[in-house]
């Protein structure tokens, strides 16, 4: 575990005392690196970023920069003040068409009742820094906070704002064991309204599962060298939703390889590979409906080949309407928007219990 | 009817033919003047705008502002292209960040399949003026299509391409009768992931009758300038929404004075009136709780009331979990997500529809 419990005492010695110009309360802040810690895939020298991709210097170019991106990782605390607030800052990456900004560069909170984590507020990015209460006017209990990060830029510097001599100490992640999705932008979060409706962090919240979110934009392509740097992730299950952004050729080169170099390493453990979501753009467009239907059917061979070689413990999520029936499930007939995700999570969440569970 | 038929030979005689940057293919264009019009409140000088506001010199600039940006607005016209493009351009406003920019600036496109409107593909929005194929590799067969103009900007010019020698042609509203719904940034279609997902375009698409956008972000007050111009609207029914954006005290002041004024002028209209939603800000900040509960119990008066003093046609729709009941219904605790818009579409619809048929 990364994360341990600080004092109350620490809360009213700490850090910065700001009075900013758009937080709404004067609160004093404590920096993100004193908070417990989700999402994290290896120990990383930067807080923010998922992978150290100075130890994995053979990694394509744009896959080292989507490392660096926080999607996936979130901060949890816990206190009893009835203003929560943030300062923090993101690279200045320009806005995607298909994204809110806050999915790209904002946070979004949660916070534990009976039981179940509610949600509770948004950070909503002004600037490249930002300084904002994000919710406010509760009462003085004790809450359990669960703090998203961006999911498609870099952040830069994160403190938590809470009101002087309110309490604030680091909690332990409330997740459990650990499964890596190595995806596309779909599972990097895009295009969810905000940070915790990306499909991994939904999961883990209907679940309590730690899922570890390795969605890698448009590049989730199978290549050796992240096959390679994958095996070095330990994990309970893996599961492969790399199908989006792989060619059927790439599916045919490079699935046995990836597959493989997981089971050597960790003989036991699940691996799932699910089949890419109909993107919705096939409706009327051929080409995407039959170049889909190629990828899928080139995942689902290898499938079959990789179990007739007698690989064990390696499960297939069958395309079933993971975006409903309705067409309506994306913002741009690629990335789900929030209800594609809602029903792409209440199909695939059965399933991966069910194999988890075997 | 605003719109018209052209005839198909109109497609090879029209307009420019343009070799764009963005476009994958050669395709020429026709001004959306020249298509069928659908979303039309009042004739407007201006195709784009929702009201020719020229004609109301005294509302609220906010109002007149919103009443430029064209939610709600959409175009219908047949054509047997397989590619179907657009240039268009919007004002510089600023990226809202709740907000796509497909939402706020960009096109969504639906073409009809045995009679059901099917997405079909999205404008997204480069810079100010874009081109681009919105969907191609279609196949040639006739096509009814539906495009919707952006939620949250002004549309300033809007082309739509077809490929050289293809037919293109205006067609009439399929959408019948006129329900007018006053709102709030809810109704205005934040925050929908796209424009064809605000809710009064889903409920138009759902039940074929024609529900007209008056949706104004943060300003559907019930000002009394305002009141005097929807009574300018005829209508078949009049839906509203403008709860979120009103005080206990404006509501107990303003309602009587919107309602008695369609009464008045359109006696048998039904006017139906809608407590706002939940805001979800409100799991936790408790002033947001009891701000929202005093709206809708404020609501509650003035609806009762009203019909204590005979008013007739009068309804109402109480709020009943519209965003269900796990949260999850908004971008930002205000703004419904396109979860929150399915389920508050899958509570009004059956209400409305009901009503409509009394």
């Amino acid at each position: 575990m990364n994360s341990f419990l600080l004092s109350a005492i620490l809360a009213i010695t700490s850090l910065s005392l700001t009075e900013g110009a758009t937080a709404q309360k004067k609160l004093f802040y404590t920096k993100a690196s004193e908070l417990g810690r989700v999402g994290q895939i290896l120990p990383t020298a930067n807080l923010f970023h998922r992978i150290d991709t100075a130890t994995y210097p053979n990694l394509p170019a744009v896959v080292k920069t989507l490392l660096t991106q926080s999607a996936g990782k979130a901060f949890v605390f816990t206190t009893n003040s009835n203003t929560i607030g943030a300062k923090w800052c993101v690279s200045p990456r320009k806005q995607s068409d298909n994204l809110t900004a806050i999915n790209q560069k904002g946070l979004d909170l949660y916070i534990k009742r009976q039981g179940e984590w509610v949600w509770a507020g948004v950070g909503r990015p002004k600037a490249n820094c930002t300084e904002q209460t994000i919710v406010g006017d509760m009462d003085n209990s004790d809450k359990e906070c669960l703090l998203y990060l961006p999911l498609y830029d870099e952040t830069i510097s994160l403190e938590i704002g809470v009101e002087t001599g309110s309490t604030i100490a680091a909690s332990a992640s409330p997740f459990k064991k650990r499964v890596l999705i190595y995806g596309s932008s779909i599972a990097q979060g895009a295009s969810a309204s905000r940070p915790g409706l990306a499909y991994p962090a939904m999961l883990s919240r209907r679940t309590g599962l730690n899922f570890l979110n390795l969605g890698l934009s448009g590049n989730a392509k199978m290549h050796r060298e992240v096959a390679d740097m994958i095996v070095d992730i330990p994990a309970d299950a893996y599961i492969l939703d790399c199908v989006p952004n792989s060619s059927p050729d790439e599916i045919k080169e490079r699935t046995a390889y990836l597959v493989n170099s997981i089971r050597k390493k960790y003989p036991k453990a699940p691996i799932i590979m699910i089949q890419s979501l109909v993107r919705e753009q096939g409706n009327w467009n051929n080409a995407t409906r039959e170049r889909v239907a190629a990828q899928n059917q080139s995942f689902q061979r290898e499938f079959d080949a990789l179990i007739s070689k007698g690989v064990k413990d390696l499960y297939f999520i069958k395309e079933s309407n993971f975006l409903g029936t309705d067409h309506e499930g994306t913002v741009d007939g690629t990335h789900p928007n929030d209800i594609g995700f809602e029903r792409f999570v209440n199909v695939i969440e059965p399933q991966i219990e069910k194999i988890l569970k075997e």
